[in-house]
């Protein structure tokens, strides 16, 4: 069977480049970074190399960049590590409504312990209004985090816009951009931010390891504790391999960034229109153009997002409802929610994510396949009578 | 150049085995776990398996296992996981003296945050008196943490009669068997564990993968928080190479433990006795039989370690001078100062671990180019004075 794998949102494959140069770190480089010997220096320099790469993928310097194990942690450090770092200084936080649980529980944890959150919203594309990030800081903000690009919806948020806002008011800003870097370029400079998540598997890096940008002179405190790695704010043995895995897949991206924007957008538009034109009582969720390269997101009405992803999967069509990390919750994306798509809605949700990998002829097959999974699906819901209703059928 | 490694206690080569069964989690099969559709499919079987793998090391359950990114993260999970599930029980926390870092200072954090903590002495051999520990016992206590065996010295501690009183008390039982795990027989039923901590990279899996084990029933809490990996307890895309490597890594030490064992222990004697035997002013450190098997620890009089480790690595040979997260410090090591050993004379530390990977040929070498470079070193040495009157030279 024909495997299509359109999820690359979730997760890409490994660059035969990044695994080329992870295998001496596999093998004969098995040296502690840490440790006062040849094999120990040998793995420290692959480290220090990699970190050089990602620093240049953002427009970082070297310096200024932790390496940590996920997306997920670099959130986790990034939120935290402020907090506790300025506590004393003020207690208010701002994000928006629409971040990775990976920004939003720690948000939730930081108020129990006795910080304001304020969320902002966005609007039907998923945008968030930076006017309205400007009217809620107040002298106690310690810091905005807004995400680069949503990995539900595609929609690219005005960072830059933000990042001026920040700037003039002071307050450190931090982007999760866990879904843009290495697919969008981004420069830390030019957006004005303090701190930058990013996650190696997200562009064709190994899975388990992840960076924070911290910008030179911002404090935060770590939250794993106990060794010196990382300048003690990410101690723990490193994740070598997987961290010259991640500094290769940055070099790559910078390299090939236009060319792999060109190569997929054309892919995204083809898929968007097909399916507009092929389903009735489908929408487009996030933004029509401030949309990630690769990013295809729909609601099809009347019909439920885990069925059509088991009927896309039995005809090889890897595919997701939704982020990965909700996709076994089961519940209604606060992402589409947000965007004021209704709860019914948004159990239709499907996210189809291009790859480099994948070829005209993927989304050919996708909109061959999904429509009669569409109409069959449609007739076995509970829905189907409203369905017909909607459609003017009876 | 000859090249001898012998610092496996800091981290080891991975065996063959163990990346013959990552190659295709870094290739072919590169699905997020997490997702609903065959590729993840894939992914997560690879998990689960791992699971197992490494519950069966242990004696464990595989739902009492959770991956993290490192045997430090770990020992953060359990220390601040289980102290914030537990805060309104109790507030009394009892570790002993020689803990890793990654103990000692989440303890540290924990007594800022409003803990006590007691911390348990040692003796000459580094061995923690579980009598000792019963005494400290409150009903405010909520947690022991005492390691199962120590990186610097290799002394292993009486967990079976520490995790007897643990139980006997009610108190939740951490144990740090980082340098333990896949290196000695465990059995977490056998010496009452409730929570373990191992790293993959200590038995020849890959870096950058731990695991915690939590007996079932006990509460943590965790401090990476935004998604449902690992049942909430530690999110963030899984490192699933890393992880199918650490089961694999697991189930080849579970088989040769025995043969593992009966390699090493001779190699390891011969050293200790070589090095005695060659060597004046020369101190063993840790337990003389309650030793890993393939741990050497030493501590010359008069002389630095770290100038010795580069004349060592000069020689091809690369060896330690306390634990791998000490040893870019250059700060005495604190479990030496524990067992009684002098500033002066920890300077003089040297740990040699040895690996599966050596040979007979390798201890000779050392044996041959180690007293040449002590007998260099000392003439170097500011102590060198000292040293000829302690002698009797002068």
């Amino acid at each position: 069977m024909r495997k299509v794998y359109l999820d690359n949102a979730a997760t890409t494959p490994i660059h035969p480049e990044v695994l080329k140069v992870m295998l001496p770190y596999l093998k004969e480089i098995y040296g502690n970074p840490l440790s006062l010997h040849d094999f120990g220096e040998e793995a420290k320099k692959g480290i220090e190399k990699a970190r050089s790469q990602v620093a240049n993928l953002i427009g970082a310097s070297p310096e200024e960049i932790i390496f940590t194990s996920s997306g997920t942690e670099s959130n986790n450090l990034a939120l935290k590590g402020i907090a506790q770092a300025n506590s004393k200084k003020g207690n208010h936080i701002i994000v928006s409504q629409i971040e990775h649980f990976s920004v939003l529980y720690p948000a939730k944890a930081l108020e129990k312990a006795g910080f304001e959150v304020t969320y902002i919203p966005v609007d039907q594309y998923g945008l968030v209004d930076p006017t309205d990030i400007e009217k809620k800081i107040k002298k106690e903000t310690i810091l905005i985090s807004v995400m680069f690009a949503n990995g539900e919806i595609g929609t690219i948020e005005p960072i830059k816009e933000i990042g001026k806002i920040a700037r003039e008011k002071g307050v450190c800003f931090h982007t999760d951009a866990v879904q843009a870097a290495g697919i969008i370029p981004i420069d830390v400079n030019e957006t004005q931010v303090d701190l930058l998540s990013l996650s190696s598997h997200q562009f064709y890096g190994p899975k388990g390891v992840g960076a924070l940008f911290v910008r030179k002179g911002i404090r935060i405190l770590p939250f794993i504790e106990g060794g010196i790695q990382e300048d003690g704010k990410r101690p723990g043995t490193e994740n070598v391999a997987g961290i010259v895995g991640l500094g290769r897949a940055a070099e790559l991206a910078r390299q090939e960034l236009p060319e792999r924007i060109t190569y997929l957008a054309p892919l995204r538009d083809k898929l968007i229109e097909g399916l507009l034109g092929k389903i009735d009582r489908i929408i487009l969720t996030g933004h029509p153009t401030k949309r990630l390269p690769g990013h295809v997101s729909i609601c099809i009405e009347f019909i439920e997002g885990e069925s059509m992803l088991m009927f896309l999967n039995m005809e090889g069509i890897a595919a997701s409802s939704g982020s990965a990390c909700t996709s076994r919750a089961l519940k209604a994306s606060h992402v589409l929610l947000a965007t004021g798509i209704s709860h019914e809605t948004a159990h239709g949700s499907l996210v189809f994510s291009i790859g480099m990998k994948n070829t005209k002829e993927d989304i050919d097959y996708v909109l061959e396949v999904l429509p009669p999974i569409v109409e069959r699906l449609r007739k076995m819901s509970p829905l189907y009578a409203k369905y017909l209703k909607v459609k003017g059928g009876i």
